[in-house]
Protein backbone atom coordinates (compact mmCIF):
# COMPACT_ATOMS: atom_id res chain seq x y z
CA UNK A 1 0.00 0.00 0.00
CA UNK A 2 1.86 3.28 -0.67
CA UNK A 3 -0.90 5.61 1.01
CA UNK A 4 -0.62 4.57 4.25
CA UNK A 5 -2.84 6.86 6.43
CA UNK A 6 -3.79 6.84 9.91
CA UNK A 7 -7.00 5.58 8.98
CA UNK A 8 -5.93 2.46 7.21
CA UNK A 9 -2.68 1.62 8.62
CA UNK A 10 -3.90 -1.49 11.30
CA UNK A 11 -6.14 -3.19 7.75
CA UNK A 12 -2.81 -2.35 5.47
CA UNK A 13 -0.59 -4.51 9.06
CA UNK A 14 -3.62 -7.34 8.99
CA UNK A 15 -3.23 -7.36 4.76
CA UNK A 16 0.48 -8.00 4.99
CA UNK A 17 0.22 -11.34 6.75
CA UNK A 18 0.81 -13.93 4.48
CA UNK A 19 -1.68 -16.42 3.52
CA UNK A 20 0.14 -19.59 4.72
CA UNK A 21 0.58 -18.42 8.21
CA UNK A 22 -1.01 -20.39 11.53
CA UNK A 23 -4.73 -18.96 11.89
CA UNK A 24 -3.74 -18.53 16.07
CA UNK A 25 -0.97 -16.47 15.19
CA UNK A 26 -2.66 -14.86 12.38
CA UNK A 27 -5.54 -13.99 14.95
CA UNK A 28 -2.88 -12.85 17.83
CA UNK A 29 -0.78 -10.43 15.78
CA UNK A 30 -4.66 -8.87 14.58
CA UNK A 31 -5.68 -8.10 17.91
CA UNK A 32 -2.53 -7.15 19.09
CA UNK A 33 -1.55 -4.62 16.65
CA UNK A 34 -5.14 -3.61 16.47
CA UNK A 35 -5.16 -2.68 20.20
CA UNK A 36 -1.58 -1.14 20.06
CA UNK A 37 -2.60 0.96 17.14
CA UNK A 38 -6.26 2.13 18.56
CA UNK A 39 -4.14 2.96 22.16
CA UNK A 40 -2.04 5.66 19.45
CA UNK A 41 -4.98 6.48 18.21
CA UNK A 42 -7.04 7.48 20.69
CA UNK A 43 -4.43 8.98 22.96
CA UNK A 44 -2.28 10.18 19.84
CA UNK A 45 0.87 9.37 21.18
CA UNK A 46 3.12 11.63 20.76
CA UNK A 47 7.21 10.93 19.79
CA UNK A 48 8.40 11.98 23.03
CA UNK A 49 6.00 9.27 24.68
CA UNK A 50 6.58 7.08 21.93
CA UNK A 51 10.42 7.43 23.22
CA UNK A 52 9.71 6.70 26.61
CA UNK A 53 7.96 4.09 25.89
CA UNK A 54 11.08 2.65 24.52
CA UNK A 55 13.49 3.58 26.83
CA UNK A 56 11.49 1.65 29.43
CA UNK A 57 11.73 -1.46 27.64
CA UNK A 58 15.03 -0.56 26.87
CA UNK A 59 15.63 -0.04 30.60
CA UNK A 60 14.26 -3.32 31.37
CA UNK A 61 16.32 -5.50 28.72
CA UNK A 62 19.30 -3.29 30.67
CA UNK A 63 18.51 -5.38 34.11
CA UNK A 64 17.17 -8.27 32.87
CA UNK A 65 18.89 -11.23 34.21
CA UNK A 66 18.46 -14.56 35.10
CA UNK A 67 17.54 -13.47 38.40
CA UNK A 68 15.72 -10.37 37.79
CA UNK A 69 12.68 -10.62 35.10
CA UNK A 70 11.76 -7.05 34.65
CA UNK A 71 9.66 -7.71 31.72
CA UNK A 72 7.61 -10.58 33.60
CA UNK A 73 7.39 -8.02 36.75
CA UNK A 74 5.88 -5.41 34.22
CA UNK A 75 3.26 -8.22 32.90
CA UNK A 76 2.68 -8.68 36.62
CA UNK A 77 1.83 -4.89 38.06
CA UNK A 78 0.24 -4.39 34.81
CA UNK A 79 -2.33 -7.18 35.82
CA UNK A 80 -1.65 -9.23 32.43
CA UNK A 81 -0.26 -11.85 35.11
CA UNK A 82 -3.10 -12.12 36.80
CA UNK A 83 -5.63 -11.87 34.07
CA UNK A 84 -4.28 -14.34 32.27
CA UNK A 85 -4.44 -16.68 35.00
CA UNK A 86 -7.97 -15.86 35.97
CA UNK A 87 -8.68 -16.25 32.22
CA UNK A 88 -7.86 -20.09 32.55
CA UNK A 89 -8.55 -20.77 35.94
CA UNK A 90 -11.43 -23.12 36.47
CA UNK A 91 -14.68 -21.84 38.31
CA UNK A 92 -15.25 -24.91 40.29
CA UNK A 93 -11.84 -25.39 41.51
CA UNK A 94 -9.67 -23.55 43.79
CA UNK A 95 -9.06 -20.03 42.14
CA UNK A 96 -5.28 -19.94 40.68
CA UNK A 97 -3.08 -17.45 41.22
CA UNK A 98 0.47 -15.96 40.13
CA UNK A 99 3.60 -18.40 40.45
CA UNK A 100 5.85 -15.62 41.07
CA UNK A 101 9.53 -15.59 40.51
CA UNK A 102 10.25 -17.23 43.52
CA UNK A 103 9.33 -20.58 43.01
CA UNK A 104 12.75 -22.97 43.13
CA UNK A 105 12.49 -26.68 42.00
CA UNK A 106 13.47 -29.56 43.24
CA UNK A 107 12.47 -28.68 47.02
CA UNK A 108 13.31 -31.20 50.09
CA UNK A 109 10.46 -33.84 50.91
CA UNK A 110 8.13 -32.27 53.79
CA UNK A 111 6.59 -35.44 54.77
CA UNK A 112 2.37 -34.51 56.53
CA UNK A 113 3.04 -33.21 59.60
CA UNK A 114 6.04 -31.78 59.28
CA UNK A 115 7.50 -28.82 59.97
CA UNK A 116 9.49 -25.53 57.67
CA UNK A 117 10.21 -23.14 60.74
CA UNK A 118 12.57 -24.71 62.12
CA UNK A 119 15.04 -22.16 64.34
CA UNK A 120 13.45 -19.27 62.79
CA UNK A 121 11.61 -16.85 64.87
CA UNK A 122 8.24 -15.07 63.90
CA UNK A 123 4.57 -16.75 65.11
CA UNK A 124 4.22 -20.32 64.89
CA UNK A 125 1.80 -21.29 62.34
CA UNK A 126 -0.13 -24.22 61.68
CA UNK A 127 -1.78 -25.01 58.09
CA UNK A 128 -3.76 -27.86 57.45
CA UNK A 129 -6.34 -28.83 55.08
CA UNK A 130 -7.68 -31.42 52.58
CA UNK A 131 -7.33 -31.90 48.85
CA UNK A 132 -10.75 -32.64 47.67
CA UNK A 133 -12.53 -32.51 43.99
CA UNK A 134 -15.67 -30.24 43.01
CA UNK A 135 -17.61 -33.10 44.48
CA UNK A 136 -16.20 -32.86 47.80
CA UNK A 137 -14.33 -35.90 47.62
CA UNK A 138 -10.85 -36.19 48.88
CA UNK A 139 -8.09 -36.91 46.03
CA UNK A 140 -5.87 -39.55 46.83
CA UNK A 141 -2.01 -39.02 46.27
CA UNK A 142 -2.02 -35.43 45.53
CA UNK A 143 1.35 -33.59 46.24
CA UNK A 144 1.98 -30.06 46.98
CA UNK A 145 4.80 -27.60 46.75
CA UNK A 146 5.10 -25.15 49.16
CA UNK A 147 7.00 -22.05 49.49
CA UNK A 148 6.63 -18.64 51.17
CA UNK A 149 9.30 -16.21 52.58
CA UNK A 150 10.76 -16.16 56.04
CA UNK A 151 9.54 -13.63 58.55
CA UNK A 152 11.35 -11.27 57.27
CA UNK A 153 9.73 -11.18 54.18
CA UNK A 154 12.59 -12.60 52.22
CA UNK A 155 12.69 -15.78 50.34
CA UNK A 156 15.70 -18.21 50.03
CA UNK A 157 17.41 -17.15 46.97
CA UNK A 158 17.21 -13.63 48.47
CA UNK A 159 18.76 -14.04 51.70
CA UNK A 160 22.28 -15.25 52.47
CA UNK A 161 21.17 -16.08 56.25
CA UNK A 162 19.02 -18.91 54.62
CA UNK A 163 20.00 -22.06 53.49
CA UNK A 164 18.78 -22.85 49.65
CA UNK A 165 15.65 -24.45 50.62
CA UNK A 166 14.58 -23.26 53.74
CA UNK A 167 10.90 -22.55 53.41
CA UNK A 168 10.40 -24.46 50.80
CA UNK A 169 8.95 -28.39 50.89
CA UNK A 170 7.18 -31.40 48.93
CA UNK A 171 4.64 -32.87 50.28
CA UNK A 172 3.23 -36.20 48.77
CA UNK A 173 -0.73 -36.97 50.43
CA UNK A 174 -1.77 -40.55 50.86
CA UNK A 175 -5.29 -41.89 50.55
CA UNK A 176 -7.33 -39.15 52.85
CA UNK A 177 -5.88 -36.39 50.79
CA UNK A 178 -4.81 -34.11 53.87
CA UNK A 179 -2.42 -31.97 54.23
CA UNK A 180 -0.56 -30.45 57.33
CA UNK A 181 2.61 -28.59 58.05
CA UNK A 182 4.13 -26.27 60.62
CA UNK A 183 5.88 -22.91 60.05
CA UNK A 184 6.32 -19.15 59.97
CA UNK A 185 3.93 -16.95 59.46
CA UNK A 186 5.07 -15.41 56.40
CA UNK A 187 5.42 -11.76 55.78
CA UNK A 188 3.91 -9.08 53.01
CA UNK A 189 7.29 -7.42 51.17
CA UNK A 190 7.90 -5.31 48.30
CA UNK A 191 8.29 -6.41 44.60
CA UNK A 192 11.81 -5.13 43.55
CA UNK A 193 11.25 -1.68 42.79
CA UNK A 194 15.07 -0.24 41.86
CA UNK A 195 14.43 -0.67 37.83
CA UNK A 196 12.07 0.68 35.49
CA UNK A 197 8.92 -1.00 36.38
CA UNK A 198 9.93 1.11 40.15
CA UNK A 199 9.64 3.93 38.37
CA UNK A 200 6.24 3.46 36.68
CA UNK A 201 4.83 2.10 39.69
CA UNK A 202 5.92 5.69 41.36
CA UNK A 203 4.99 8.08 38.55
CA UNK A 204 1.23 6.13 39.02
CA UNK A 205 1.37 6.96 42.78
CA UNK A 206 1.04 3.16 43.59
CA UNK A 207 3.28 1.04 46.19
CA UNK A 208 5.21 -2.20 45.29
CA UNK A 209 3.54 -4.12 48.59
CA UNK A 210 2.21 -7.59 48.19
CA UNK A 211 0.42 -9.20 51.19
CA UNK A 212 1.87 -11.75 53.04
CA UNK A 213 1.07 -16.05 51.34
CA UNK A 214 1.53 -19.30 51.00
CA UNK A 215 2.52 -20.37 47.80
CA UNK A 216 0.90 -23.47 46.67
CA UNK A 217 1.45 -25.72 43.51
CA UNK A 218 -0.97 -28.71 43.94
CA UNK A 219 -0.79 -31.74 41.50
CA UNK A 220 -2.69 -35.03 41.32
CA UNK A 221 -3.17 -37.67 38.31
CA UNK A 222 -6.24 -37.04 36.47
CA UNK A 223 -6.68 -33.43 37.41
CA UNK A 224 -5.47 -29.83 36.11
CA UNK A 225 -2.33 -28.09 37.70
CA UNK A 226 -3.38 -25.70 39.93
CA UNK A 227 -1.00 -22.61 40.94
CA UNK A 228 -1.80 -20.87 43.58
CA UNK A 229 -1.38 -18.47 46.65
CA UNK A 230 -3.53 -18.04 50.03
CA UNK A 231 -3.92 -14.61 51.67
CA UNK A 232 -4.76 -14.26 55.49
CA UNK A 233 -7.91 -11.88 56.11
CA UNK A 234 -5.71 -9.69 58.29
CA UNK A 235 -3.04 -8.59 55.88
CA UNK A 236 -3.25 -4.72 55.67
CA UNK A 237 -2.24 -5.19 51.78
CA UNK A 238 -5.41 -7.53 51.33
CA UNK A 239 -7.47 -5.32 49.23
CA UNK A 240 -4.18 -3.66 47.11
CA UNK A 241 -2.09 -6.41 46.18
CA UNK A 242 0.71 -4.54 43.58
CA UNK A 243 0.08 -7.98 41.56
CA UNK A 244 -3.53 -8.38 41.75
CA UNK A 245 -3.30 -11.90 43.01
CA UNK A 246 -6.40 -11.85 45.62
CA UNK A 247 -8.91 -13.67 45.03
CA UNK A 248 -11.94 -13.91 46.97
CA UNK A 249 -12.22 -17.68 47.70
CA UNK A 250 -7.91 -17.67 48.36
CA UNK A 251 -8.17 -15.90 51.80
CA UNK A 252 -7.60 -17.76 55.05
CA UNK A 253 -8.16 -16.85 58.43
CA UNK A 254 -5.57 -17.11 61.51
CA UNK A 255 -7.00 -18.31 64.40
CA UNK A 256 -5.13 -18.20 67.14
CA UNK A 257 -5.26 -21.03 69.88
CA UNK A 258 -3.75 -21.74 73.06
CA UNK A 259 -0.50 -24.16 73.40
CA UNK A 260 -2.78 -27.10 74.48
CA UNK A 261 -4.75 -27.13 71.13
CA UNK A 262 -1.87 -27.85 69.07
CA UNK A 263 -2.04 -31.33 67.45
CA UNK A 264 -0.24 -34.32 68.91
CA UNK A 265 2.09 -35.97 65.66
CA UNK A 266 2.75 -32.55 63.98
CA UNK A 267 6.33 -31.98 63.94
CA UNK A 268 7.87 -28.64 65.40
CA UNK A 269 11.62 -27.45 66.94
CA UNK A 270 11.18 -26.50 70.46
CA UNK A 271 8.19 -25.92 71.79
CA UNK A 272 4.75 -24.61 71.42
CA UNK A 273 4.67 -21.52 73.72
CA UNK A 274 1.48 -19.19 74.59
CA UNK A 275 -0.45 -19.72 71.48
CA UNK A 276 -0.09 -20.47 68.05
CA UNK A 277 -1.84 -19.69 64.63
CA UNK A 278 -4.14 -22.72 62.98
CA UNK A 279 -5.14 -22.30 58.91
CA UNK A 280 -8.09 -25.10 57.93
CA UNK A 281 -7.88 -24.25 54.19
CA UNK A 282 -8.92 -27.25 51.75
CA UNK A 283 -8.03 -26.94 47.60
CA UNK A 284 -10.35 -27.91 45.28
CA UNK A 285 -9.11 -29.40 42.22
CA UNK A 286 -10.98 -29.66 38.72
CA UNK A 287 -10.69 -32.66 36.70
CA UNK A 288 -8.71 -32.55 33.66
CA UNK B 1 -9.57 -5.24 46.00
CA UNK B 2 -9.80 -8.97 47.28
CA UNK B 3 -12.13 -10.44 44.81
CA UNK B 4 -9.93 -9.77 41.77
CA UNK B 5 -11.70 -11.00 38.15
CA UNK B 6 -11.91 -11.23 34.55
CA UNK B 7 -14.07 -8.44 34.75
CA UNK B 8 -13.26 -5.87 37.31
CA UNK B 9 -9.46 -6.22 37.36
CA UNK B 10 -8.90 -3.00 35.11
CA UNK B 11 -11.05 -1.10 36.96
CA UNK B 12 -9.14 -2.24 39.83
CA UNK B 13 -6.26 -1.37 38.02
CA UNK B 14 -7.24 1.91 37.25
CA UNK B 15 -8.29 2.35 41.00
CA UNK B 16 -4.66 1.70 42.32
CA UNK B 17 -3.74 5.01 40.43
CA UNK B 18 -2.97 7.57 43.04
CA UNK B 19 -4.83 10.78 43.13
CA UNK B 20 -1.91 13.27 42.52
CA UNK B 21 -0.24 11.82 39.57
CA UNK B 22 0.32 13.60 36.30
CA UNK B 23 -3.40 13.87 34.16
CA UNK B 24 -1.42 12.43 31.06
CA UNK B 25 0.34 9.67 32.65
CA UNK B 26 -2.90 8.08 34.25
CA UNK B 27 -4.66 9.07 30.32
CA UNK B 28 -2.02 7.32 28.98
CA UNK B 29 -1.67 4.38 32.06
CA UNK B 30 -5.43 4.17 32.09
CA UNK B 31 -5.53 3.54 28.32
CA UNK B 32 -2.26 0.89 27.51
CA UNK B 33 -3.89 -1.32 30.16
CA UNK B 34 -7.34 -1.25 29.13
CA UNK B 35 -5.87 -2.34 25.33
CA UNK B 36 -3.54 -4.34 27.29
CA UNK B 37 -6.58 -6.73 29.10
CA UNK B 38 -8.75 -6.19 26.07
CA UNK B 39 -6.64 -7.75 24.01
CA UNK B 40 -5.81 -10.81 26.23
CA UNK B 41 -9.95 -10.98 27.02
CA UNK B 42 -10.57 -11.09 23.36
CA UNK B 43 -8.25 -13.73 22.51
CA UNK B 44 -8.20 -15.50 25.79
CA UNK B 45 -4.46 -15.36 26.07
CA UNK B 46 -2.86 -18.74 27.55
CA UNK B 47 0.06 -19.13 29.53
CA UNK B 48 1.41 -20.39 26.84
CA UNK B 49 1.15 -17.68 24.65
CA UNK B 50 2.34 -15.27 27.42
CA UNK B 51 5.29 -17.15 27.87
CA UNK B 52 5.77 -16.71 24.04
CA UNK B 53 5.94 -13.17 24.54
CA UNK B 54 7.91 -12.44 27.27
CA UNK B 55 10.57 -14.88 25.14
CA UNK B 56 10.45 -12.22 22.73
CA UNK B 57 11.04 -9.13 24.82
CA UNK B 58 13.88 -11.03 26.51
CA UNK B 59 14.89 -11.56 23.15
CA UNK B 60 14.80 -8.55 22.17
CA UNK B 61 17.09 -7.57 25.66
CA UNK B 62 19.73 -10.05 24.90
CA UNK B 63 20.26 -8.12 21.28
CA UNK B 64 19.21 -5.06 22.21
CA UNK B 65 22.82 -2.43 21.79
CA UNK B 66 23.94 1.27 20.50
CA UNK B 67 23.95 -0.22 17.83
CA UNK B 68 20.89 -2.86 16.88
CA UNK B 69 17.64 -1.12 18.38
CA UNK B 70 15.33 -4.50 18.53
CA UNK B 71 12.43 -2.86 19.75
CA UNK B 72 12.40 0.40 17.80
CA UNK B 73 12.36 -2.40 14.95
CA UNK B 74 9.60 -4.21 16.69
CA UNK B 75 7.83 -1.19 16.62
CA UNK B 76 8.69 -0.15 13.28
CA UNK B 77 7.18 -3.56 11.66
CA UNK B 78 4.09 -3.39 13.91
CA UNK B 79 2.93 0.05 12.16
CA UNK B 80 3.26 1.95 15.15
CA UNK B 81 6.17 3.72 14.91
CA UNK B 82 4.63 5.15 11.20
CA UNK B 83 1.70 5.52 13.21
CA UNK B 84 2.91 8.01 15.13
CA UNK B 85 4.29 9.77 12.20
CA UNK B 86 0.97 10.29 10.92
CA UNK B 87 -0.77 11.46 14.14
CA UNK B 88 2.03 14.15 13.97
CA UNK B 89 2.16 15.01 10.80
CA UNK B 90 0.77 18.30 9.40
CA UNK B 91 -1.75 17.77 6.27
CA UNK B 92 -1.07 20.73 4.46
CA UNK B 93 2.73 19.94 4.81
CA UNK B 94 4.88 17.38 2.96
CA UNK B 95 4.00 13.95 5.00
CA UNK B 96 7.01 12.87 7.65
CA UNK B 97 7.99 8.94 7.72
CA UNK B 98 10.53 7.03 9.74
CA UNK B 99 13.73 8.45 10.97
CA UNK B 100 14.95 4.86 11.18
CA UNK B 101 17.97 3.52 12.67
CA UNK B 102 20.93 5.02 10.21
CA UNK B 103 20.86 8.95 10.60
CA UNK B 104 23.85 10.16 11.71
CA UNK B 105 24.87 13.63 13.76
CA UNK B 106 27.23 15.71 11.96
CA UNK B 107 27.25 14.95 8.64
CA UNK B 108 30.17 17.17 6.73
CA UNK B 109 28.55 20.03 4.51
CA UNK B 110 26.94 19.66 1.01
CA UNK B 111 27.09 22.35 -1.19
CA UNK B 112 23.86 23.18 -3.22
CA UNK B 113 24.38 21.40 -6.90
CA UNK B 114 27.13 19.33 -4.49
CA UNK B 115 28.00 15.59 -5.28
CA UNK B 116 27.38 12.49 -2.58
CA UNK B 117 28.39 9.38 -5.83
CA UNK B 118 32.16 10.76 -6.25
CA UNK B 119 33.52 7.59 -7.13
CA UNK B 120 30.98 5.13 -6.40
CA UNK B 121 29.15 3.10 -9.39
CA UNK B 122 25.25 2.35 -9.69
CA UNK B 123 22.90 4.81 -11.49
CA UNK B 124 24.22 8.35 -11.79
CA UNK B 125 20.80 10.83 -9.98
CA UNK B 126 20.55 13.72 -9.97
CA UNK B 127 17.81 15.25 -7.59
CA UNK B 128 16.86 18.78 -6.83
CA UNK B 129 13.68 20.97 -5.87
CA UNK B 130 12.63 23.51 -3.62
CA UNK B 131 11.55 24.08 -0.07
CA UNK B 132 8.06 25.92 0.20
CA UNK B 133 5.79 27.23 2.84
CA UNK B 134 2.26 26.06 2.96
CA UNK B 135 1.08 28.97 0.63
CA UNK B 136 3.58 27.74 -2.29
CA UNK B 137 6.02 30.49 -1.71
CA UNK B 138 10.38 29.51 -1.02
CA UNK B 139 10.96 29.36 2.49
CA UNK B 140 14.85 31.21 2.99
CA UNK B 141 17.82 29.63 4.35
CA UNK B 142 16.34 26.36 5.23
CA UNK B 143 19.01 23.65 5.87
CA UNK B 144 18.75 19.42 4.55
CA UNK B 145 20.41 16.75 6.27
CA UNK B 146 20.07 14.06 3.51
CA UNK B 147 21.62 10.54 4.02
CA UNK B 148 20.82 7.16 1.64
CA UNK B 149 22.50 3.78 1.11
CA UNK B 150 25.03 3.02 -1.36
CA UNK B 151 23.88 1.35 -4.50
CA UNK B 152 24.92 -1.42 -2.41
CA UNK B 153 21.85 -1.39 -0.22
CA UNK B 154 24.01 -0.58 3.13
CA UNK B 155 24.46 2.60 4.75
CA UNK B 156 27.67 4.17 5.79
CA UNK B 157 27.45 2.81 9.39
CA UNK B 158 27.30 -1.20 7.88
CA UNK B 159 29.60 -1.06 5.57
CA UNK B 160 33.59 -0.87 5.97
CA UNK B 161 34.04 -0.26 1.98
CA UNK B 162 32.42 3.79 2.57
CA UNK B 163 34.14 6.22 5.02
CA UNK B 164 31.82 7.41 7.76
CA UNK B 165 30.15 9.90 6.52
CA UNK B 166 30.10 8.87 2.69
CA UNK B 167 26.38 8.77 1.49
CA UNK B 168 25.36 11.71 4.32
CA UNK B 169 25.67 15.51 3.51
CA UNK B 170 24.30 18.79 5.45
CA UNK B 171 22.94 21.19 2.75
CA UNK B 172 22.25 24.72 4.10
CA UNK B 173 19.91 26.62 1.26
CA UNK B 174 20.00 29.81 -0.18
CA UNK B 175 17.05 32.69 -0.44
CA UNK B 176 15.81 30.66 -3.39
CA UNK B 177 14.91 27.69 -1.48
CA UNK B 178 16.40 25.78 -3.94
CA UNK B 179 18.27 22.29 -3.19
CA UNK B 180 19.87 20.24 -5.42
CA UNK B 181 22.56 17.55 -5.45
CA UNK B 182 24.23 14.73 -7.79
CA UNK B 183 24.45 11.06 -5.92
CA UNK B 184 24.10 6.97 -6.62
CA UNK B 185 20.46 5.94 -7.14
CA UNK B 186 19.47 4.28 -3.45
CA UNK B 187 18.89 0.77 -3.42
CA UNK B 188 16.21 -0.92 -1.70
CA UNK B 189 17.64 -3.29 1.66
CA UNK B 190 16.29 -5.36 4.29
CA UNK B 191 15.56 -4.41 8.11
CA UNK B 192 17.73 -6.91 10.24
CA UNK B 193 15.77 -10.12 10.45
CA UNK B 194 18.58 -12.45 12.28
CA UNK B 195 16.49 -11.41 15.49
CA UNK B 196 13.14 -12.04 17.12
CA UNK B 197 12.25 -9.30 14.83
CA UNK B 198 12.98 -11.59 12.39
CA UNK B 199 11.04 -14.59 13.52
CA UNK B 200 8.02 -12.32 14.36
CA UNK B 201 8.05 -11.08 10.29
CA UNK B 202 8.39 -15.16 8.90
CA UNK B 203 5.69 -16.35 11.33
CA UNK B 204 3.78 -13.66 9.76
CA UNK B 205 4.38 -14.57 5.74
CA UNK B 206 5.86 -11.11 5.80
CA UNK B 207 9.42 -10.09 4.09
CA UNK B 208 11.70 -7.75 5.46
CA UNK B 209 12.39 -5.34 2.28
CA UNK B 210 11.86 -1.89 2.40
CA UNK B 211 11.92 0.08 -1.10
CA UNK B 212 14.75 2.31 -1.75
CA UNK B 213 14.43 6.20 -0.33
CA UNK B 214 16.21 9.36 0.35
CA UNK B 215 15.75 10.61 3.83
CA UNK B 216 15.95 14.53 4.42
CA UNK B 217 15.35 16.57 7.19
CA UNK B 218 14.30 19.59 6.81
CA UNK B 219 14.61 22.44 9.56
CA UNK B 220 14.10 25.91 8.73
CA UNK B 221 13.23 28.88 11.46
CA UNK B 222 9.82 29.56 11.99
CA UNK B 223 8.68 26.43 10.60
CA UNK B 224 8.13 22.58 11.70
CA UNK B 225 11.28 20.36 11.41
CA UNK B 226 10.30 17.67 8.69
CA UNK B 227 11.67 14.07 9.18
CA UNK B 228 10.58 12.24 6.02
CA UNK B 229 12.08 10.12 2.72
CA UNK B 230 11.29 9.87 -1.17
CA UNK B 231 10.70 6.68 -2.64
CA UNK B 232 10.87 6.08 -6.80
CA UNK B 233 7.46 5.11 -8.47
CA UNK B 234 8.59 2.27 -9.86
CA UNK B 235 10.13 0.47 -6.89
CA UNK B 236 9.06 -3.07 -6.64
CA UNK B 237 8.52 -2.58 -2.42
CA UNK B 238 6.41 0.60 -3.22
CA UNK B 239 2.86 -1.09 -2.38
CA UNK B 240 4.84 -3.20 0.38
CA UNK B 241 7.16 -1.47 2.68
CA UNK B 242 7.77 -3.87 5.68
CA UNK B 243 8.20 -0.80 7.82
CA UNK B 244 4.72 1.45 6.51
CA UNK B 245 6.33 3.97 5.48
CA UNK B 246 5.30 5.20 2.09
CA UNK B 247 3.18 8.25 1.77
CA UNK B 248 0.97 9.17 -1.50
CA UNK B 249 2.80 12.50 -1.80
CA UNK B 250 6.74 10.91 -0.96
CA UNK B 251 6.77 9.58 -4.21
CA UNK B 252 9.07 10.54 -6.84
CA UNK B 253 9.82 9.85 -10.20
CA UNK B 254 13.10 8.84 -12.05
CA UNK B 255 13.15 10.64 -15.51
CA UNK B 256 15.95 9.24 -17.78
CA UNK B 257 17.75 12.23 -19.45
CA UNK B 258 20.20 11.86 -21.96
CA UNK B 259 23.59 12.87 -21.03
CA UNK B 260 23.42 16.50 -22.65
CA UNK B 261 20.90 17.45 -20.32
CA UNK B 262 22.52 17.33 -17.86
CA UNK B 263 22.85 20.69 -15.45
CA UNK B 264 25.69 23.21 -16.12
CA UNK B 265 27.29 23.83 -12.38
CA UNK B 266 26.17 20.32 -10.45
CA UNK B 267 29.10 18.87 -9.41
CA UNK B 268 30.05 15.34 -10.46
CA UNK B 269 32.93 12.99 -10.08
CA UNK B 270 34.25 12.06 -13.61
CA UNK B 271 31.54 12.16 -16.64
CA UNK B 272 27.75 11.88 -17.13
CA UNK B 273 28.12 8.62 -19.67
CA UNK B 274 24.79 7.62 -22.02
CA UNK B 275 22.20 9.38 -19.52
CA UNK B 276 21.30 9.91 -16.15
CA UNK B 277 18.07 10.19 -13.68
CA UNK B 278 17.14 13.11 -12.55
CA UNK B 279 13.83 13.45 -9.86
CA UNK B 280 12.19 17.14 -9.13
CA UNK B 281 10.56 17.04 -5.39
CA UNK B 282 9.56 20.25 -3.76
CA UNK B 283 9.42 20.09 0.01
CA UNK B 284 6.40 21.45 1.91
CA UNK B 285 6.90 22.58 5.45
CA UNK B 286 4.11 24.13 7.75
CA UNK B 287 4.68 27.20 9.83
CA UNK B 288 4.84 26.37 13.52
Amino acid sequence: MRNVTTDNITDVFKGYMGEGMDPRMRELMGALVQHIHDFARETKLTHDEWRAGIAFLEGCAAIESPDRHEFVLASDVLGLSSLIDMLHSDPKATSSSVLGPFHVSGAPPLAVGGDMKRDFGGPLLMVEGVVRDTDGNPIPNAEIDIWQTAPNGLYASQDDDQDMFSFHGLMTLGEDGRYAFTTARPAEYTVPSDGPVGAILRACGRHPWRPSHLHYIVKAEGYKTLVTEIFPQDDPYLDQDTVFGVREDLVMTYVEKPAEAFPQGMAISGQVHDSFLHVAFDVILARV
